[in-house]
């Protein structure tokens, strides 16, 4: 990504009229019906908004580049002003906080993923006679495997949303954060997904976009444990590790192992789930030896109890499961050893919730 | 398979315990607790039994080779009576009767599919002082991609084990019926799994065996259009046609629509349902056009405006399904006609509910 400090605000286009007639986005999500693009330019109903939006872990083993889920407890903020100082229809970053590794992000609206997500959202509203200054506090380290550049998509959609009264569905937010996640890591929206509608998305389809969210049992308990070692594990480095071509025996199990995981979420059964998120034989076996220590931790996860155990994205950080968050921090601990032991890298544990959410709103200054 | 008109019974093994001491077979089924392996040799309860069990259609585009489905209205029929001019503990088949194909089918146990599970469920009972005598009703044609073999070996299977009072799970009916599809068919069970648990099942593992019941809503509507061609598809000829290496992208994309397929049965969401089904994007190009006039009957059943429609099994029957019997009807009709205009080959059609109960007992006689 490259690195540019200087503050250059953005002209924004007047919103186009989508080429093709049919509909662009099928989700099965029962929200209100909204236009994704808007003829009256809308005015902004605070005079600043504040987003949150979570990590998510991406491919799950055999979910690999189709499924994705939020977690809780981490995430990136994205603070948005009406600001007199910016052009009309233009935007600003004028803050990046947080995490070290955010020091190499971009400035340039045109070149962060915040700026990029904030921009496609304010051409869908046809916002023309706001500037916006936008400030973005990153939680999540850069290349972790926990979906650092769509938590900032997201939480920049969903800011600029909002400043102007929610009048976009969540379709179109995806959309926005898709063309956000196309220029900084890949058109893939197995996190932007689930960063904006929480919970686990499943892409069916991306000709039309089409999401599945699987709902998760609501009196069921799903806990995440990540382990992210002080290791960099470029997405591209770990895509290039793929094989390109798969013998059926494993397609086959892999299908069935990514089915054994979609009922296992709709069913609440976390033993199942754990199971199949273990079971990769495509992906994992690949990209596991190229992070150090990672077959061990592993090993330890499961040692401990965890029900399952994988890579969370492209990694480096570990994803491991439970149904009790006690447990989750006994198992993060053994994995964090592990890391140490085998890997001789350091790491740190986060025991979190499923994230039944996605990026939402956490404060506003109304006008 | 071998063709013997003779009656040759068959000596039937004392049970032994098997040799790994690990459970053998996990299933999600709520079903009592019962012995595999029982000490006591047990009582007939019954003079004479019989039994259905339902055709399957397995593999369901993307769900090749680890998902099936029974579907009511078609199968066979295996009727067991207490004989004692059988041999004790061994087992004749006295006749064999229905579908013109039938014909072609041994009437020695060992080579026929009824006999060989018959055989496995007296074993597992350990039956030694009773001779039985199996007649069998095909109403399935063999080679048709829907399960004949699995409908006559879990037909055999219930009818022996309800005869001496019902005393093994489905976990062992469903190891039974595995022996028989092993000689016939190879070692597959997705259509043996859910002609004897009913609605459809994952197959997540063989070992050990474990079996996933997803359950279709009970109040929706799931209807098949099952179209059988006169045509033979030897299920090695459809298996050698298959692809022995998968690209990344196919694999994805099958996968994601194998955990749509999942999500779509437990949600009753029969247009997804269909739209996966659909999709496969690896089997039925391969398949489709070994089977004359496939793709167009495909064509037609979607432009009569069923939701999906691919292959049954390893063919030549084609499925689609939609969520209305009276449109199944229309969508039978058109298939019909396009086998006959494309393909040059005369088919029946059938339109039948899915079937949610699996093999049973339909009557006895008290002894």
């Amino acid at each position: 990504m490259a690195v540019c400090h200087h503050q250059v605000p953005f002209k924004l286009f007047t919103p186009i009229p989508p080429p093709n007639p049919k509909p662009i986005f099928r989700c099965n999500l029962s929200l209100p019906s909204r236009p994704t693009l808007l003829t009256a330019e809308p005015e902004p109903l605070y005079t600043s908004v504040k987003a949150f939006a979570p990590a998510t872990v991406a491919n799950l083993g055999p979910g690999f580049d189709f499924l994705g889920c939020a977690v809780d407890g981490l995430g990136d903020f994205v603070s948005l002003t009406v600001d007199p100082q910016v052009l009309p229809g233009e935007i600003s970053i004028s803050e990046i906080s947080g995490d070290h590794s955010s020091k190499k992000l971009s400035k340039n609206p045109i070149w962060n993923c915040a700026g990029i997500a904030a921009i496609e959202v304010m051409k869908m509203l046809g916002v023309r006679s706001v500037g916006l200054s936008l400030s973005l506090q990153k939680g999540l380290p850069l290349g972790s495997g926990l979906g650092s550049s769509a938590a900032s998509a997201a939480a920049a959609a969903v800011a600029v949303n909002e400043i102007f009264g929610g009048k976009l569905g969540v379709e179109a937010l995806v959309h926005a954060g898709l063309k956000s996640e196309e220029k900084v890591s890949g058109y893939h929206a197995d996190n932007i997904a689930p960063a904006l509608m929480g919970g686990f998305v499943l892409i069916q389809n991306y000709e039309p976009l089409d999401l599945l969210r699987l709902s998760f049992p609501l009196d069921k308990e799903l806990i995440f444990v990540l382990v992210s070692p002080e290791f960099e594990a470029p997405t591209k480095k770990m895509r290039a590790a793929l094989p390109t071509e798969i013998g059926m025996a494993h397609h086959v199990w892999n299908s069935s192992q990514a089915g054994a995981l979609v009922a296992a979420v709709l069913q609440g059964d976390v033993a199942r789930l754990g199971k199949a998120l273990s079971s990769d034989k495509i992906v994992e076996p690949k990209r596991a030896p190229l992070i150090p220590g990672m077959e061990a931790v592993k090993k330890a996860a499961i040692e401990a109890g965890a029900l399952g155990c994988t890579i969370s994205g492209a990694g480096p950080t570990a994803v491991a499961v439970t149904d009790n968050a006690e447990k989750g921090k006994e198992i993060g601990e053994r994995m964090v050893a592990a890391f140490l032991k085998d890997g001789n890298l350091k790491a740190v544990a986060s025991v979190n919730r499923l994230d039944r959410v996605g990026a939402r709103l956490v404060s506003s200054i109304p006008r």
